[in-house]
């Protein structure tokens, strides 16, 4: 049977190759190694014409999409993912600054695209901004979960802006808490804001994302990712939950409350987490790699960053996942 | 409400513009403006998981479409589409004949990333080969039906992979006549073959492709494209689709019997097809702008090309639609 090729990068979600690994079947284990909502939205009745015909982009997506982020223009793409592979190719050789340690595909994609990448902390922004065209920041950050605040990045994108310069902020994180959101703002030149649909809304396998920005920029985006990106379904269930306000308040409370106990959980067992948001707890720790191994043992699956010794929690979706999770974490302090 | 942004180019199957040009509503239709099977195969089931997660590249789809296409590797893309944007960037400038008229994305993708674009007719092929790095053929192409026999392809090939070049054959409507396809070749350094899943299985929405080339070329693909491009419930349909032996042969069967039909049915009404192949019929006329209007205000949507002033009949699906198109060309011929 041929190999299947794909991306490159590590990501959490590979549920097959640890399957493979751990000689544990798929449908054993418990997969904590994303940051996705584990409540997927009900999903509507798809017509069979969303299968059999090519997408139209003017069948409502774009109005739904515009409604719940409170934006007056946006361009839906298969996944932020596909934005982060294209808007490098967007500009001339820059220097980019990427706040890290963050999501790895925005460090590989600009350097992929022949850009010189500096990886900076939060504290060096401010004495290096004015050598950079690009500032790429991941808000909430994942996996460290530190939130900049809007006052904060505003500032930053002024003094980008006043020589061309970028600010991308990946918000795939935020719909828990959009009140952080510079969704309102990203009609301001070279601010981009980035949105996954399928974390918050638990569907990442319908590859949805949203760019937000100045339409000029969404115009040349578009022409270059060219026709058709989104499948039909995804456009039909996506204009459907992006409206299901009340699903969205029961969402965010669900997620909340799942994300602290799941803290709490943690630091009750000596993993206190050093970061975390709505959808995920980050520990780090010199351990990280052995209680990754002795959590996978035991059919749990959670995301190792081995660069920083690092483990990433998503969050259990209901009491008795809750309580395997405890179990495990038992048997970790008793070891 | 806000506009939608789209790709640029006008392409057939955009009823959602029809219905607000010709106020008929969406549903009262006839649409043969796009050459897409219009018998969708039966979907599996879907699991939950699929929308849910994260797709997996390691999930059973790549081994199902090797197996389909009868090739030791390929790369699954969202839509052919998505390599016609990607495979420009994947060369330095270069000197691309595309032989026209043929689907205008390729064109128009080789210049937006630089190149330089010659359309050539297929009698200029021998003679410029030696000046080109490129050649994209499309296969039968798209809209004039035209087929190039493999020898003739493999020719080409073998000169332009003397020095380098690229021979990209879009195979988009092939599956219907298999026995043409270069698949069999396609691990021949510098012969790329693209596969439309939508066309022939009728579910255009997917969004799928499949590229079939050379292993490195295959992977260096797969890096500039990024992880998960692809749709989780379109892996599980596609895999599904392409076992299914059966359904494929009948869907074969029916099309070219459809596509006879058509043939005759317009021959009969003073529309004598200048080309065609098992998924559309095209016929060119100094009247084409007029009939296509003729058949807009009846309902029936064609597809306008307005540069060579000609007209493509996609398949009607049934005995009743073949009826409402036979009687609009009644009307035509008495009108």
């Amino acid at each position: 049977m041929p190999n299947a090729i794909d991306g490159g990068l590590a990501h959490g979600g590979r549920l097959q190759q640890a399957a493979r690994a751990y000689g544990i079947a798929v449908s054993e284990w418990l997969d904590l190694s994303t940051g996705i909502a584990p409540w997927p939205f009900a999903l509507p009745e798809i017509p069979l014409s969303a299968w059999a015909r090519l997408p139209e982009a003017d069948d409502g997506l774009q109005a739904a999409a515009c409604a719940y982020y409170s934006v007056e223009q946006l361009l839906p793409v298969a996944g932020s993912q596909a934005a982060i592979q294209m808007l490098p190719r967007l500009r001339p050789r820059s220097r980019v600054g990427v706040l890290s340690p963050c999501y790895a595909e925005h460090a590989h994609a600009w350097r992929q695209a022949g850009h010189e990448v500096v990886e900076i902390a939060e504290l060096q922004v401010a004495a290096q901004l004015d050598s950079l065209d690009v500032l790429v920041v991941v808000n909430p950050n994942n996996p460290t979960g530190r939130l900049c605040s809007r006052e904060q990045l505003l500032s930053w994108h002024a003094k980008l802006a006043q020589h061309g310069g970028w600010l991308l902020v990946d918000e795939a994180f935020i719909d828990i808490t959009p009140e952080h959101s510079l969704a309102a703002e990203s009609d301001r030149a070279g601010l981009i804001v980035l949105r996954s649909f399928g974390k918050f809304f638990g569907l990442a396998g319908a590859r949805l994302g949203c760019v937000l920005a100045a339409e000029p920029l969404l115009q040349t985006l578009a022409q270059q990712l060219g026709p058709w990106t989104i499948n039909g379904p995804t456009r039909v269930i996506a204009a459907h939950c992006f409206a299901e306000q009340t699903a969205q308040v029961q969402q965010r409370q669900r997620a909340l409350q799942a994300s602290q106990r799941l803290a709490a959980l943690l630091s009750e067992h000596g993993l206190k987490p050093t970061g975390g948001c709505g959808l995920f707890q980050w520990w780090q720790g010199e351990r990280a790699a052995a209680v990754h191994a002795f959590f996978a043992r035991r059919g749990i699956l959670l995301r190792l960053f081995t660069e920083h010794s690092s483990l990433r929690f998503g969050l259990p979706a209901d009491d008795a996942q809750f309580q395997r999770l405890a179990q495990a974490l038992k048997e970790l302090v008793n070891e």
